[in-house]
Protein backbone atom coordinates (compact mmCIF):
# COMPACT_ATOMS: atom_id res chain seq x y z
CA UNK A 1 0.00 0.00 0.00
CA UNK A 2 2.39 2.57 -0.96
CA UNK A 3 1.59 6.11 -1.61
CA UNK A 4 1.40 7.02 -4.78
CA UNK A 5 1.68 11.03 -6.20
CA UNK A 6 -1.86 11.81 -7.69
CA UNK A 7 -2.46 11.98 -11.14
CA UNK A 8 -5.69 12.23 -13.44
CA UNK A 9 -6.48 8.66 -13.86
CA UNK A 10 -5.66 7.73 -10.18
CA UNK A 11 -7.88 11.27 -9.38
CA UNK A 12 -10.65 9.68 -11.09
CA UNK A 13 -10.18 6.81 -9.32
CA UNK A 14 -10.56 7.74 -5.88
CA UNK A 15 -13.58 9.77 -6.64
CA UNK A 16 -15.02 6.55 -8.48
CA UNK A 17 -14.07 4.97 -5.15
CA UNK A 18 -15.59 7.63 -3.05
CA UNK A 19 -18.54 7.52 -4.89
CA UNK A 20 -18.70 3.57 -4.46
CA UNK A 21 -18.35 4.19 -0.56
CA UNK A 22 -20.82 6.64 -0.29
CA UNK A 23 -23.35 4.45 -2.08
CA UNK A 24 -22.36 1.52 0.54
CA UNK A 25 -22.28 4.09 3.33
CA UNK A 26 -25.87 4.80 2.31
CA UNK A 27 -27.12 1.63 2.06
CA UNK A 28 -25.55 0.31 5.46
CA UNK A 29 -26.71 3.68 7.31
CA UNK A 30 -30.23 3.30 6.28
CA UNK A 31 -30.50 -0.15 6.93
CA UNK A 32 -29.26 -0.41 10.30
CA UNK A 33 -28.34 3.26 11.24
CA UNK A 34 -25.95 5.26 12.38
CA UNK A 35 -25.60 3.15 15.69
CA UNK A 36 -25.63 -0.32 14.06
CA UNK A 37 -23.63 0.45 11.15
CA UNK A 38 -20.36 -1.34 10.81
CA UNK A 39 -17.45 0.33 8.62
CA UNK A 40 -16.01 -3.59 7.64
CA UNK A 41 -19.57 -3.84 5.51
CA UNK A 42 -19.40 -0.61 4.09
CA UNK A 43 -15.55 -1.40 2.95
CA UNK A 44 -16.61 -4.76 1.69
CA UNK A 45 -19.79 -3.63 -0.05
CA UNK A 46 -17.68 -0.72 -1.44
CA UNK A 47 -14.78 -3.21 -2.27
CA UNK A 48 -12.17 -0.99 -0.75
CA UNK A 49 -9.74 -1.69 1.92
CA UNK A 50 -11.09 -0.40 5.19
CA UNK A 51 -7.62 1.63 5.47
CA UNK A 52 -8.13 3.74 2.68
CA UNK A 53 -12.66 4.18 3.49
CA UNK A 54 -11.09 6.05 6.59
CA UNK A 55 -8.70 8.00 4.89
CA UNK A 56 -11.13 9.38 2.67
CA UNK A 57 -13.37 9.79 5.06
CA UNK A 58 -12.46 9.64 8.87
CA UNK A 59 -14.30 7.95 11.15
CA UNK A 60 -17.71 6.36 10.99
CA UNK A 61 -19.19 9.37 12.25
CA UNK A 62 -17.97 11.77 9.56
CA UNK A 63 -18.68 9.13 6.54
CA UNK A 64 -22.50 9.39 8.07
CA UNK A 65 -22.48 12.90 7.87
CA UNK A 66 -21.45 13.64 4.53
CA UNK A 67 -24.10 10.66 3.83
CA UNK A 68 -26.78 12.89 5.03
CA UNK A 69 -25.10 16.03 3.77
CA UNK A 70 -25.12 14.69 0.07
CA UNK A 71 -28.59 13.50 0.09
CA UNK A 72 -30.10 16.18 1.49
CA UNK A 73 -28.56 18.48 -1.10
CA UNK A 74 -30.08 15.89 -3.67
CA UNK A 75 -33.31 16.63 -2.16
CA UNK A 76 -33.21 19.97 -2.04
CA UNK A 77 -32.21 20.43 -5.74
CA UNK A 78 -35.37 18.33 -6.64
CA UNK A 79 -37.29 21.69 -4.68
CA UNK A 80 -35.67 23.58 -7.29
CA UNK A 81 -36.74 21.54 -10.22
CA UNK A 82 -40.66 21.02 -8.75
CA UNK A 83 -42.81 22.83 -11.26
CA UNK A 84 -46.20 22.17 -9.91
CA UNK A 85 -48.37 24.51 -9.30
CA UNK A 86 -51.22 23.37 -7.17
CA UNK A 87 -51.04 22.10 -3.44
CA UNK A 88 -52.26 18.58 -4.69
CA UNK A 89 -49.55 18.31 -7.11
CA UNK A 90 -46.68 18.88 -4.98
CA UNK A 91 -48.06 16.35 -2.22
CA UNK A 92 -48.12 14.00 -5.47
CA UNK A 93 -44.92 14.91 -5.71
CA UNK A 94 -43.21 14.65 -2.94
CA UNK A 95 -44.74 11.13 -2.35
CA UNK A 96 -43.52 9.46 -5.48
CA UNK A 97 -40.20 11.32 -4.31
CA UNK A 98 -39.91 9.32 -1.28
CA UNK A 99 -41.26 6.00 -2.95
CA UNK A 100 -38.02 6.71 -4.79
CA UNK A 101 -35.88 7.11 -1.75
CA UNK A 102 -36.87 4.98 0.55
CA UNK A 103 -33.36 5.21 2.25
CA UNK A 104 -34.21 8.87 2.95
CA UNK A 105 -36.98 7.98 5.03
CA UNK A 106 -35.28 5.63 7.14
CA UNK A 107 -32.62 7.89 7.62
CA UNK A 108 -35.29 10.30 8.98
CA UNK A 109 -36.85 7.38 10.86
CA UNK A 110 -33.02 6.31 12.83
CA UNK A 111 -32.31 10.17 13.33
CA UNK A 112 -35.54 10.83 15.16
CA UNK A 113 -34.72 7.85 17.13
CA UNK A 114 -31.19 9.10 18.25
CA UNK A 115 -30.98 10.22 21.26
CA UNK A 116 -27.41 11.00 21.43
CA UNK A 117 -27.50 13.53 18.08
CA UNK A 118 -26.98 16.98 19.79
CA UNK A 119 -26.61 18.59 16.90
CA UNK A 120 -28.86 18.21 13.41
CA UNK A 121 -26.68 17.41 10.41
CA UNK A 122 -27.14 20.41 8.06
CA UNK A 123 -29.71 22.39 10.66
CA UNK A 124 -29.37 24.92 8.38
CA UNK A 125 -29.74 24.31 5.14
CA UNK A 126 -32.09 22.20 6.24
CA UNK A 127 -33.90 24.68 7.74
CA UNK A 128 -34.14 26.92 5.13
CA UNK A 129 -35.11 24.45 2.55
CA UNK A 130 -38.05 24.14 4.87
CA UNK A 131 -38.55 27.83 5.08
CA UNK A 132 -39.09 27.36 1.55
CA UNK A 133 -41.59 25.26 1.38
CA UNK A 134 -43.60 27.11 3.91
CA UNK A 135 -43.00 30.07 1.49
CA UNK A 136 -44.56 27.66 -1.33
CA UNK A 137 -47.68 27.16 0.99
CA UNK A 138 -48.14 30.50 2.04
CA UNK A 139 -48.44 30.87 -1.84
CA UNK A 140 -50.89 28.25 -2.48
CA UNK A 141 -52.68 30.12 0.53
CA UNK A 142 -52.72 33.86 -1.34
CA UNK A 143 -53.29 32.08 -4.82
CA UNK A 144 -56.56 30.67 -3.13
CA UNK A 145 -55.36 26.97 -3.12
CA UNK A 146 -55.95 26.68 -0.01
CA UNK A 147 -57.60 28.30 2.86
CA UNK A 148 -55.93 31.23 4.34
CA UNK A 149 -56.97 30.74 8.00
CA UNK A 150 -54.23 27.41 8.42
CA UNK A 151 -51.01 28.40 9.43
CA UNK A 152 -48.62 27.30 6.40
CA UNK A 153 -46.25 25.10 9.06
CA UNK A 154 -48.59 23.32 9.97
CA UNK A 155 -49.48 22.56 6.13
CA UNK A 156 -46.29 21.67 5.48
CA UNK A 157 -45.93 19.46 8.57
CA UNK A 158 -49.69 17.80 7.58
CA UNK A 159 -48.33 17.42 3.59
CA UNK A 160 -44.91 15.75 4.96
CA UNK A 161 -47.23 13.59 7.43
CA UNK A 162 -49.32 12.50 4.34
CA UNK A 163 -46.33 11.84 2.40
CA UNK A 164 -44.29 10.11 4.59
CA UNK A 165 -45.61 8.10 7.20
CA UNK A 166 -47.23 4.82 4.99
CA UNK A 167 -43.36 4.70 3.71
CA UNK A 168 -42.14 4.92 6.93
CA UNK A 169 -44.42 2.63 8.44
CA UNK A 170 -44.51 -0.58 6.12
CA UNK A 171 -45.89 -2.97 8.96
CA UNK A 172 -48.83 -0.39 9.16
CA UNK A 173 -49.67 0.09 5.67
CA UNK A 174 -49.81 -3.77 5.36
CA UNK A 175 -51.91 -4.12 8.14
CA UNK A 176 -54.62 -1.58 7.22
CA UNK A 177 -54.62 -1.81 3.13
CA UNK A 178 -53.15 -5.08 2.88
CA UNK A 179 -50.60 -3.88 0.14
CA UNK A 180 -46.68 -2.77 0.29
CA UNK A 181 -45.37 0.62 0.28
CA UNK A 182 -43.36 -0.76 -2.20
CA UNK A 183 -46.59 -1.96 -4.28
CA UNK A 184 -46.52 0.46 -7.43
CA UNK A 185 -50.97 -0.33 -6.81
CA UNK A 186 -50.72 0.96 -3.79
CA UNK A 187 -49.20 4.03 -4.60
CA UNK A 188 -51.09 5.33 -7.46
CA UNK A 189 -54.20 4.59 -4.88
CA UNK A 190 -52.14 6.88 -2.08
CA UNK A 191 -51.37 9.47 -4.72
CA UNK A 192 -55.48 9.33 -5.57
CA UNK A 193 -56.73 9.52 -2.39
CA UNK A 194 -54.09 12.58 -0.84
CA UNK A 195 -54.71 14.02 -3.98
CA UNK A 196 -58.66 14.04 -3.59
CA UNK A 197 -58.04 15.06 0.04
CA UNK A 198 -56.11 18.24 -0.31
CA UNK A 199 -58.54 19.32 -3.96
CA UNK A 200 -61.43 19.32 -0.97
CA UNK A 201 -59.54 21.85 1.03
CA UNK A 202 -59.82 24.56 -1.55
CA UNK A 203 -61.35 27.03 -0.36
CA UNK A 204 -64.19 28.78 -2.30
CA UNK A 205 -65.14 32.50 -1.93
CA UNK A 206 -65.70 33.59 0.38
CA UNK A 207 -63.32 31.80 2.27
CA UNK A 208 -65.03 29.62 5.16
CA UNK A 209 -64.22 30.30 8.71
CA UNK A 210 -63.61 34.38 7.86
CA UNK A 211 -66.95 35.23 8.79
CA UNK A 212 -70.04 35.93 6.17
CA UNK A 213 -69.86 38.66 4.72
CA UNK A 214 -73.09 40.88 4.11
CA UNK A 215 -74.67 40.01 0.53
CA UNK A 216 -72.88 37.30 -0.34
CA UNK A 217 -73.20 33.27 -0.57
CA UNK A 218 -70.69 31.06 1.60
CA UNK A 219 -70.07 29.27 -1.46
CA UNK A 220 -69.15 29.99 -5.35
CA UNK A 221 -71.08 28.63 -8.33
CA UNK A 222 -70.33 24.81 -9.09
CA UNK A 223 -68.86 25.90 -12.01
CA UNK A 224 -65.71 28.14 -9.97
CA UNK A 225 -64.91 24.75 -8.10
CA UNK A 226 -64.30 22.17 -11.06
CA UNK B 1 -31.36 -18.50 45.46
CA UNK B 2 -32.85 -21.11 46.68
CA UNK B 3 -36.51 -21.71 45.12
CA UNK B 4 -39.15 -21.61 47.46
CA UNK B 5 -43.25 -22.44 46.96
CA UNK B 6 -45.22 -19.84 46.17
CA UNK B 7 -47.28 -18.15 48.81
CA UNK B 8 -49.70 -15.18 48.52
CA UNK B 9 -47.45 -12.70 49.71
CA UNK B 10 -44.79 -14.00 47.45
CA UNK B 11 -47.41 -14.02 44.73
CA UNK B 12 -47.68 -10.46 45.27
CA UNK B 13 -43.97 -10.03 45.35
CA UNK B 14 -43.87 -11.74 42.13
CA UNK B 15 -46.40 -9.97 40.13
CA UNK B 16 -45.05 -6.75 41.41
CA UNK B 17 -41.18 -7.55 40.24
CA UNK B 18 -43.02 -8.79 37.16
CA UNK B 19 -44.95 -5.41 36.74
CA UNK B 20 -41.25 -3.58 37.55
CA UNK B 21 -39.81 -5.92 34.91
CA UNK B 22 -42.17 -5.12 32.34
CA UNK B 23 -42.04 -1.04 33.01
CA UNK B 24 -38.19 -0.94 32.92
CA UNK B 25 -38.32 -3.53 29.44
CA UNK B 26 -41.08 -0.57 28.13
CA UNK B 27 -38.11 1.88 28.76
CA UNK B 28 -35.19 -0.17 27.09
CA UNK B 29 -36.75 -0.85 24.26
CA UNK B 30 -38.34 2.32 23.41
CA UNK B 31 -35.05 3.91 24.12
CA UNK B 32 -32.60 1.11 22.55
CA UNK B 33 -35.10 -0.72 20.13
CA UNK B 34 -35.26 -4.61 20.45
CA UNK B 35 -31.96 -5.12 18.99
CA UNK B 36 -30.40 -2.42 21.05
CA UNK B 37 -31.48 -3.18 24.22
CA UNK B 38 -29.45 -4.89 27.03
CA UNK B 39 -31.29 -6.93 29.62
CA UNK B 40 -28.64 -6.03 32.31
CA UNK B 41 -30.05 -1.98 32.06
CA UNK B 42 -32.98 -3.13 32.50
CA UNK B 43 -32.66 -5.75 35.57
CA UNK B 44 -30.55 -2.65 37.10
CA UNK B 45 -33.71 -0.40 36.27
CA UNK B 46 -36.39 -2.61 37.57
CA UNK B 47 -33.77 -3.48 41.07
CA UNK B 48 -33.95 -7.62 40.04
CA UNK B 49 -31.51 -9.70 39.48
CA UNK B 50 -31.04 -11.10 35.82
CA UNK B 51 -31.64 -14.48 36.64
CA UNK B 52 -34.84 -13.57 38.24
CA UNK B 53 -35.64 -11.62 35.36
CA UNK B 54 -34.87 -14.48 32.95
CA UNK B 55 -36.82 -17.01 34.97
CA UNK B 56 -40.13 -15.29 35.04
CA UNK B 57 -39.64 -13.77 31.46
CA UNK B 58 -37.00 -15.97 29.24
CA UNK B 59 -34.65 -14.22 26.74
CA UNK B 60 -34.82 -10.89 25.53
CA UNK B 61 -37.15 -11.73 22.73
CA UNK B 62 -39.43 -13.35 25.15
CA UNK B 63 -39.40 -9.95 27.13
CA UNK B 64 -40.08 -7.45 24.16
CA UNK B 65 -43.09 -9.54 22.93
CA UNK B 66 -44.78 -9.33 26.32
CA UNK B 67 -44.41 -5.82 26.43
CA UNK B 68 -45.29 -5.16 22.57
CA UNK B 69 -48.56 -6.93 23.27
CA UNK B 70 -48.95 -5.23 26.80
CA UNK B 71 -49.04 -2.30 25.32
CA UNK B 72 -51.26 -2.74 21.92
CA UNK B 73 -54.04 -4.86 24.75
CA UNK B 74 -53.75 -1.18 26.15
CA UNK B 75 -54.31 0.74 23.04
CA UNK B 76 -56.94 -1.55 22.03
CA UNK B 77 -58.47 -1.26 25.33
CA UNK B 78 -58.95 2.79 24.44
CA UNK B 79 -60.78 2.07 21.18
CA UNK B 80 -63.14 0.43 23.60
CA UNK B 81 -63.85 3.58 25.61
CA UNK B 82 -63.70 6.19 23.05
CA UNK B 83 -66.97 7.95 23.05
CA UNK B 84 -66.03 10.11 19.97
CA UNK B 85 -69.09 10.68 17.44
CA UNK B 86 -67.27 12.84 15.29
CA UNK B 87 -64.14 12.23 13.04
CA UNK B 88 -62.00 15.29 13.81
CA UNK B 89 -62.84 14.29 17.83
CA UNK B 90 -61.56 10.99 16.63
CA UNK B 91 -58.54 12.35 15.05
CA UNK B 92 -57.83 14.67 18.22
CA UNK B 93 -58.41 11.71 20.97
CA UNK B 94 -55.86 9.66 18.80
CA UNK B 95 -53.51 12.84 18.89
CA UNK B 96 -53.67 13.04 22.35
CA UNK B 97 -53.33 9.70 23.41
CA UNK B 98 -50.49 9.55 21.02
CA UNK B 99 -48.53 12.52 23.44
CA UNK B 100 -49.48 10.24 26.01
CA UNK B 101 -48.16 7.31 24.84
CA UNK B 102 -44.99 8.48 23.12
CA UNK B 103 -42.96 5.04 24.24
CA UNK B 104 -44.98 3.37 21.56
CA UNK B 105 -44.81 5.56 18.81
CA UNK B 106 -41.01 4.80 19.35
CA UNK B 107 -41.46 1.07 19.44
CA UNK B 108 -44.28 1.47 15.92
CA UNK B 109 -40.75 2.92 14.43
CA UNK B 110 -38.10 0.53 15.73
CA UNK B 111 -40.73 -2.25 14.24
CA UNK B 112 -40.75 -0.61 11.06
CA UNK B 113 -36.97 -0.43 10.78
CA UNK B 114 -35.88 -3.96 12.18
CA UNK B 115 -35.44 -6.13 8.66
CA UNK B 116 -35.09 -9.09 10.98
CA UNK B 117 -38.39 -9.16 12.21
CA UNK B 118 -40.62 -11.94 10.06
CA UNK B 119 -43.85 -11.71 12.16
CA UNK B 120 -45.41 -9.17 13.28
CA UNK B 121 -46.08 -9.44 16.90
CA UNK B 122 -50.05 -9.41 18.16
CA UNK B 123 -50.60 -9.19 14.26
CA UNK B 124 -54.22 -11.07 14.38
CA UNK B 125 -55.40 -8.98 17.49
CA UNK B 126 -54.01 -5.72 16.05
CA UNK B 127 -55.23 -6.07 12.57
CA UNK B 128 -58.60 -6.84 14.52
CA UNK B 129 -58.25 -3.32 16.21
CA UNK B 130 -57.30 -1.73 12.90
CA UNK B 131 -60.72 -3.43 10.97
CA UNK B 132 -62.74 -2.12 14.12
CA UNK B 133 -61.00 1.75 13.29
CA UNK B 134 -61.92 1.20 9.49
CA UNK B 135 -65.54 0.49 10.46
CA UNK B 136 -65.44 3.53 12.56
CA UNK B 137 -64.32 6.04 9.64
CA UNK B 138 -66.96 3.90 7.36
CA UNK B 139 -70.02 4.66 9.95
CA UNK B 140 -68.70 8.40 9.69
CA UNK B 141 -69.06 8.02 5.68
CA UNK B 142 -72.25 6.47 6.42
CA UNK B 143 -73.19 9.65 8.41
CA UNK B 144 -72.28 12.48 5.93
CA UNK B 145 -69.13 12.83 8.32
CA UNK B 146 -66.60 12.34 5.67
CA UNK B 147 -67.19 11.90 1.82
CA UNK B 148 -68.38 8.64 0.90
CA UNK B 149 -66.02 8.08 -2.33
CA UNK B 150 -62.96 7.86 0.18
CA UNK B 151 -61.63 4.62 0.96
CA UNK B 152 -62.28 4.23 4.71
CA UNK B 153 -58.95 2.00 4.35
CA UNK B 154 -56.91 5.33 3.22
CA UNK B 155 -58.90 7.33 5.74
CA UNK B 156 -57.73 5.32 8.72
CA UNK B 157 -54.01 5.68 7.07
CA UNK B 158 -54.44 9.49 6.57
CA UNK B 159 -55.62 9.71 10.25
CA UNK B 160 -52.55 8.03 11.73
CA UNK B 161 -50.26 9.93 9.83
CA UNK B 162 -51.93 12.54 11.04
CA UNK B 163 -52.30 11.90 14.64
CA UNK B 164 -48.45 10.19 14.28
CA UNK B 165 -45.89 11.73 12.45
CA UNK B 166 -45.45 15.11 14.62
CA UNK B 167 -44.61 12.92 17.17
CA UNK B 168 -42.61 10.09 15.51
CA UNK B 169 -40.21 12.68 13.67
CA UNK B 170 -39.53 15.60 17.08
CA UNK B 171 -36.45 16.62 14.80
CA UNK B 172 -38.53 17.19 12.13
CA UNK B 173 -41.75 18.76 13.61
CA UNK B 174 -38.94 20.95 15.88
CA UNK B 175 -36.92 22.33 12.53
CA UNK B 176 -40.44 23.10 10.52
CA UNK B 177 -42.77 24.66 13.29
CA UNK B 178 -39.99 25.45 15.91
CA UNK B 179 -41.25 23.68 18.90
CA UNK B 180 -40.85 20.62 20.06
CA UNK B 181 -43.91 17.81 20.26
CA UNK B 182 -43.66 17.37 23.42
CA UNK B 183 -44.45 20.95 23.90
CA UNK B 184 -48.36 21.64 24.77
CA UNK B 185 -48.47 24.54 22.87
CA UNK B 186 -47.90 23.01 20.18
CA UNK B 187 -50.25 19.57 21.07
CA UNK B 188 -52.79 22.71 21.17
CA UNK B 189 -51.92 24.13 18.08
CA UNK B 190 -51.61 21.12 16.27
CA UNK B 191 -54.70 19.77 17.28
CA UNK B 192 -56.84 22.38 16.42
CA UNK B 193 -55.16 22.10 12.93
CA UNK B 194 -56.54 18.75 12.60
CA UNK B 195 -59.38 19.52 13.79
CA UNK B 196 -59.84 22.31 10.90
CA UNK B 197 -58.80 19.85 8.00
CA UNK B 198 -61.10 17.16 8.77
CA UNK B 199 -63.89 19.54 9.42
CA UNK B 200 -63.39 21.25 5.93
CA UNK B 201 -63.62 17.69 4.50
CA UNK B 202 -67.39 17.19 5.44
CA UNK B 203 -69.43 16.47 2.70
CA UNK B 204 -72.68 18.82 1.91
CA UNK B 205 -75.50 17.38 0.13
CA UNK B 206 -75.52 16.35 -2.27
CA UNK B 207 -71.83 14.80 -2.06
CA UNK B 208 -69.25 16.23 -4.02
CA UNK B 209 -67.88 14.08 -6.87
CA UNK B 210 -70.94 11.87 -7.22
CA UNK B 211 -72.03 13.51 -9.89
CA UNK B 212 -75.06 16.25 -9.74
CA UNK B 213 -78.49 15.28 -9.34
CA UNK B 214 -80.88 17.18 -11.33
CA UNK B 215 -82.49 19.66 -9.38
CA UNK B 216 -80.31 19.96 -6.44
CA UNK B 217 -77.74 22.45 -5.72
CA UNK B 218 -74.05 21.05 -5.51
CA UNK B 219 -74.44 22.63 -2.37
CA UNK B 220 -76.56 23.03 0.94
CA UNK B 221 -77.34 26.13 3.11
CA UNK B 222 -74.26 27.51 4.59
CA UNK B 223 -76.57 26.48 7.49
CA UNK B 224 -76.61 23.36 7.22
CA UNK B 225 -72.34 22.90 7.96
CA UNK B 226 -72.17 24.28 10.69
Amino acid sequence: MARRRPTTPLKRDSARSRERILAAALREFSEHGLAGARVDRIAQRARINKRMLYSYFGAKNELYREVMRRRFALRAAQLDLATYTAPEESTAFWFQFGCRDRAWVRLMEWEALDATATRMIARSQRKRCYDRAIGQFAGFQRARQLPSDLDPRMLLLSNMALTTFPLAFPQLTRLITGASPGDSRFQARWTAFVRAVIRRLKPVAPPVFEGRRKGSSRYASPGARV
